[in-house]
């Protein structure tokens, strides 16, 4: 059937992540391939508390069509939390508009800026829920090397010379997925003279900005831009619940009305009642506490994570010591095999996502892994964490 | 900042409904330009129940992510109803998958299916948000006629074979939005044949499908396809509540896992709990019921707004008497400019939609409105219609 589908479909393949997920509903299986929030951080009564109080007081608006920028009073609070927390909206020359997610905003981002054959850069390894948006448009994505001290802005503005139509670079500053690494201050600046002197834009996705358990704040890469290139994203997946897919961009005005247009004939608009939630979240609970706590429970459980490794890994693989966010990143040695690392610790049970999974070319050899702590429990860490030091011990010998 | 954005855009306008409904926010205005189900359908309470009942024994999958594809037991009852109902899903061959709207799958659809310049072939008039989207991806829209007795389809065989790449032909079988007319039984198993003859595909959007006040039911093209060239869509938002978002697809198997692939990277899923509340709707309510009560309400409405046409209009302009849906589609006399007419009604407070809005070329001159009879009261359905007709009489004379 292959020559039916679209050319922009060609090389587009399930997430990985997916799969191995499929695989990871064996309940036996210690899973550290989920990317979710732990669902101990639902404030389930509340939210059933929201959605009961919208259909008393909001129904026929709740359950009606409603207009593609989003339900105003949710847009007022975020507009307002992202400006105080992040010094992410300016009023006085952006918009911002909900999405169905923040995945949402890859797709309508890349709908509305770039043509087929044009070119956006992004870290390697990335989200490789954005690379395939990207992709799905017919784009060429370029990633340059993350490091282990992070990105090396030479190499981003060579990579950017050498682009075809480059019209966007894509990053993660703060607890990048998946390597967990935080970009310093100094390169988002760097990154904002370059798109200002090469002329592109940076869309700085901040899911995870609100979950950072030790070191200082960073400031956003939006928060520093004058002239309109950062389109910034948030989402309510990793503070409130991602089953909502309540997500959110701001940015330049022309661009982020732009982006409005588009939705409008992708899903006409983000489910009503959903927006009605997390406003309701927003203004009626005390969200820097609720953000606390669940942060406190995901800093314990990366702590466990790297003492348990500190502990077993005798250096038998390098990892991250990430600030923050949902995932640690390992670099096995030349001589393991990743996937064949990966086939040896699922069939000891436990899931862990392949390098390659993250990157446009598949193919080549990454030699890493990466780890998620959010969701097993605190056995499963420790557990898990001594396959795999096991595992590459047995690999090397 | 015109050039910032990617071709595809060129000529996308947000839809001049939206724009109209902007302005009809003024209680005083009689808004026959809604597209919307009645808010006296929507079952407020019990969507409250369901979305109770699903915080209090599934919170943490209706929180948490999801598959793709969605909500098992949803999409098991649509197929179920789908198969029971409409004829519209065959086990062995089809696979349905739960889109966020049935818009979706417009994007969906033209995403896996059509290159940039590429054909598709739509109803003219038809449905704006369709049109959109196809549009959004760089294919160009032929729009074949639909004349007061229907399409006739040596019209649309011609626009077949004149079509450069033809990957689809779009169709509202019943109760077509904008003009409320139905397909014959004919008509629906000659496009059926002109797509095998031709090898192209055909999405049949049967949004209004339960919306039948009168007449008789129609088989389905789905129901007569036997290989595997008709995607059906259809929709909670017309027996439920459209805030919800759930819209469906059914359809080959191999074509709807390639829509679910693209749906990974455009909103990773539907919202968890709106699909449970749908399928709390479809297992634990009386859903021929309900459907029966909405349409006795719209039947009521739809026979006072065309009585009242009967007793006011004196061959002033003509109109479709649909047997379902939500629409009544006006034809003014070729001596009134159709903007005029809107504008002038709009100065006494009645909002109509022009019909330029259902064509890719909006430009020309079409001679027709289309009203809506599910929103207004019977008060504004008279009252409505009247200024309507004085309108047209004045500007004859």
């Amino acid at each position: 059937m292959n020559d039916i589908f679209s050319n922009r479909m060609n090389g587009l393949k399930p997430s990985a992540i997916r799969e191995i997920l499929k695989n990871s509903t064996d309940p036996d299986i210690i899973a550290f391939s989920a990317g979710n929030p732990s669902k101990l951080c639902f404030p389930a009564k509340d939210i059933e508390k929201y959605f009961s109080e919208s259909l008393e007081q909001e129904w026929a608006q709740g359950l009606q069509y409603g207009v593609t920028e989003g339900y105003i009073p949710l847009r007022d609070a975020l507009k307002k939390r992202t400006h105080e927390v992040f010094d992410a909206f300016d009023a006085d020359t952006d918009e911002l508009i909900i999405t169905t997610g923040a995945q949402q905003v890859f797709d309508l981002a890349t709908k509305i800026l770039c043509n087929e054959g044009d070119t956006i850069i992004a870290e390697g390894p990335s989200f490789v829920g954005a690379l395939s948006a990207f992709r799905s448009y017919g784009v060429t994505v370029e990633q340059v090397p993350v490091h282990a001290d992070g990105w090396h802005i030479d190499e981003v503005e060579a990579a950017v010379k050498a682009a075809k139509n480059l019209r966007f670079v894509y990053v993660i500053p703060n607890f990048q997925n998946p390597t967990g690494l935080t970009m310093t201050a100094e390169v988002r600046k760097e990154l904002l003279l370059l798109a200002e002197k090469y002329n592109f834009y940076i869309i700085e996705d901040n899911a995870y900005g609100d979950l950072r358990y030790s070191g200082q704040h960073q400031p956003t890469i939006k928060s520093m831009d004058k002239t309109g290139r950062v389109l910034y994203l948030g989402t309510m997946s990793k503070i409130l619940a991602p089953g909502l897919r309540v997500g959110y961009v701001s940015g330049n005005a022309a661009i982020v009305n732009k982006m409005a247009l588009a939705k409008q004939f992708n899903d006409v608009h983000t489910p009503m009642l959903n927006q009605m939630v997390c406003y309701r979240f927003l203004t009626e609970s005390d969200v820097a506490a609720h953000i606390s706590k669940s942060c406190d429970l995901y800093r314990d459980k990366l702590n466990l994570m790297l003492k348990t490794l500190d502990d077993n890994c005798d250096g038998a693989f390098g990892y991250t010591r990430p600030e923050g966010g949902l995932f640690v990143w390992c670099t096995l040695p030349d001589s393991i095999a990743t996937l064949d690392f990966c086939k040896a610790t699922i069939a000891k049970k436990l899931a862990v996502v392949p390098g390659s999974t993250f990157y446009v070319d598949t193919d080549a050899e990454y030699h890493s892994v990466r780890i998620n702590f959010s969701c097993p429990t605190d056995e499963q860490i420790v557990t898990g964490i001594k396959i795999m030091c096991d595992t590459a011990k047995e690999m090397m010998r």
